[in-house]
């Protein structure tokens, strides 16, 4: 064990540690404005398809269905880099989007700050 | 249910939708690079703690306690902002690290890319 997590977060293998559903969380980035976008799952159909086609895919956890982000609101993100952390269960991405990220139509899923206890607009 | 995740979206109440295992998913850039320096987990208490404290607190999955973040390597991560997602299930930190994030001495958790389906060594 202790050689299998060593070689993990030393090693060049892509050897994601997909949870109990088959799921690895994913951050979303602006390549440009650098705020996060987004957190969602990808399961291993859609990190495939996301480096094969460099268009960002996750899995909906509600639907429970491969999802290409955009696909219906046009709003697709175009990959520019991905990264995964020490243990590969997370992924980082850095992307373009083609317009908001956010299913409310807000730029970033993150237009809220927890301030006081409650929630506020973010700048 | 339509009016309790509309609520959610768009109030100004703090309602953290936590897992079956009682936890959000924390997301943590670097106040100053803006890079991704890790992503971990909180359960109410963690999230509590950070929020009382400007410290950084997760819950870790692994020891099944709470984790105050640099607790034994000194390499805290003092809170300079948070926000939530749309649903309420995923936190974005900006914080000022102490010292490196990554247990293994690396600045940030994601010190790989994904590169022709293998890793490198990130920039």
């Amino acid at each position: 064990m202790a050689d299998q997590n060593s070689d993990r977060e030393t090693g060049s293998k892509l050897d994601p540690k997909y949870d109990s559903n088959g799921l690895i969380t994913a951050v979303v980035t602006d390549d440009s404005s650098r705020d996060v976008l987004m957190v969602a799952h990808m399961n291993a159909e859609a990190l495939k398809l996301t480096l094969d086609t460099g268009i960002v895919h996750f899995f909906s956890r509600s639907r429970q269905q491969l999802w290409k982000k955009g696909e219906t609101s046009g709003n697709i993100l175009e990959m520019t880099g991905v990264r995964i952390d020490c243990d590969q269960d997370a992924l980082w991405i850095t992307a373009r989007p083609a317009g908001p990220a956010c299913h409310t139509g807000a730029t970033s899923c993150f237009y809220r700050k927890i301030q006081d206890g409650a929630l506020e607009q973010a700048e």
